[in-house]
């Protein structure tokens, strides 16, 4: 289930027999950390920002707008089908910065390792990350490594931060949706928070469920090239698609309608859902968005996604309409509506 | 110890007697996480960027050159005389955009919670990281928040990452050290890890030993605007001021001589080093920095320094040799050498 053929890197440059597992003077500051972030970390990550090895990276920007986020990932388990807890660190601050029109350009990436976790996976994770990077063309420039002791953490926890620059003179947030807008979703939903939950409980298909988790950059930089109007983005990430669709209706003070007979699910993930009682709207994707733009536009920005591989199963969903007491309306299956509003508890722990 | 009586805060907005403690439903994504998020981080990190409540903060940079840098902070216990882990995630991250002689800007956070902190605690570090970041001139842009389950982490995390400008044309790295550049320490040194040690330990004495951990930006920035010649500065945080000599030392293929006679080191703080065997060469510092500079403009750097109450003790500890085979040697209080080298093993745990 862990795809572990999947990883096709060299081995280990620390040998497991010297350090089979991660020690707490791994975390040190002293020679151990050392070792550790030249062997494994400086190695895989290899770039001149990194290599400054100064207290921070240095780095030219030739816009004067810049994006930045941040997000932690604490996804438990750390492989998954369809990816890793290193590749979805990536994948998911890129997608951040995507998400506000920015291009990607420099990561720094803060590791808290569990006191044993095992040196092959934190080689393995380091590589899957670097290799994500690569296809999402960003650097990671600057990093920090802590160690804490056994039973203080559980095995890795990664912080992505990121830095892009704004190459266009568009305002692309919530505040900019406007009563017309079409909401288009990229994809079919869903399959990140199954493909977790399917390993956690142990449920078996005929084919596994894999995780969407991908970078969206390529595909938001063509739209963006296209010069088509957007005027909000939101990856759908935890909360999936519903939490963000209240969100942004709250931030904008617009109303937003939605049909569910064109969201897609995917038969097998809509299975897992059903096991479980879980809602797909609200689980989590890691390679799905949805964009709001003006109707007019809506045709020529759904040819530009179905024309990339993250996008071929784009749909208009919906629609923003003025603002109202209730902020998300759903008309479901069998042509009733429902409301849409934000769950209070906790559907799916650590998911990413 | 927990020097409670400093903080001076309106009470949690969260009632207590509704959510005592951090539940996994804060970090679900759903109604609880978006209460956390408005009622702590936002309204005590305020500002324009965070209200963007966008997936990133979109930011203005009136330099083309920037410097990054992260941290995590995972330091046991999270109160300590003169500090928090808020504190001290602040400092820290600022710290090392000064030492790469920028301009601290924006800073995100990420916070990775254990479900069932004491959700007075986590109020009480947003209010205190917010009077570090006012204090340093930085701004929280975004944030993160994920909650593991009990057991799984020691009740809060925070990873820091920041972005400054650098508006001046000099080459603050190793790799700028040259030969006969003399090396100022900007005071005395080890008090943030005995501070945090004598704690742990229950060690009490007349005076509490207080945590120097501070905000070193201001002071860089007036060394700067001077224009004198700064070939590397390094803040002697985790592995103390001996590992960031031998880290220089290596980074530059230079070789470094100090005297230890020179190195001012608290009796309280020398007497917890003695106590706990510990070489305060090796103690991390949160608020002192050394700076490597032409012997011509060493007297310059020295007034500088000693004009600001975080140098006033500042004082030239060594110069920088033709690279050696022994990296960094120290001439100690009886008039012999002993060579500075990394330590291997772990001296003290979790100090930041």
């Amino acid at each position: 289930m862990t795809n572990k053929k999947e990883y096709n890197f060299p081995s280990c440059p620390i040998p497991i027999s010297d350090y089979p597992r991660v020690l707490l003077a791994h975390g040190s500051g002293g020679t151990l950390t050392n070792q550790l972030i030249d062997k494994i970390f400086r190695s895989v990550f290899n770039n001149d920002y990194l290599n400054q090895s100064h207290d921070g990276a240095i780095a030219q920007i030739s816009a004067n707008k810049i994006a930045m986020t941040t997000d932690s990932y604490v996804i438990h388990p750390i492989f998954f089908p369809g990816g890793d807890i290193g590749s979805l660190a990536i994948h998911g601050t890129v997608n951040d910065l995507a998400m506000c029109g920015a291009r990607p350009l420099y990561l720094t990436v803060g590791f808290i390792l569990e006191e044993g976790l095992a040196m092959e996976d934190l080689w393995r994770v380091a590589n899957s990350m670097q290799r994500a990077a690569e296809e999402a063309g960003v650097q990671i420039v600057s990093g920090d490594t802590k160690v804490v002791d056994k039973g203080k953490a559980d095995g890795i926890f990664i912080n992505t931060s990121g830095v892009g620059v704004i190459e266009h003179d568009q305002s692309i947030c919530p505040q900019s949706i406007k009563e017309g807008d079409c909401i288009i979703l990229s994809g079919d939903i869903a399959r990140h928070g199954m493909a977790i939950m399917a390993v956690r409980e142990s449920l078996s298909f005929e084919n596994t469920i894999e995780s969407d988790s991908a970078s969206l950059s390529d595909l938001v930089l063509k739209l963006i090239k296209s010069k088509v109007t957007i005027h909000c983005m939101r990856d759908l990430t935890r909360g999936g698609l519903a939490t963000a669709l209240v969100e942004i209706a709250k931030a904008s003070s617009m109303a937003i309608e939605i049909d569910e007979n064109v969201i897609s699910v995917r038969e097998d993930v809509r299975g897992v859902c059903e096991i479980l009682g879980i809602d797909p709207l609200y689980v989590a994707n890691e390679g799905r968005f949805i964009c709001f733009v003006p109707e007019s536009e809506a045709k020529e920005v759904l040819a530009i996604m179905k024309a990339s591989p993250l996008g071929n199963d784009a749909s208009i969903i919906g629609h923003v309409v003025k603002g109202k007491k209730t902020l998300v309306i759903a008309k479901n299956q069998i042509g009733t509506t429902r409301i849409v509003d934000m769950l209070s508890s906790e559907q799916l722990p650590r998911i990413c």
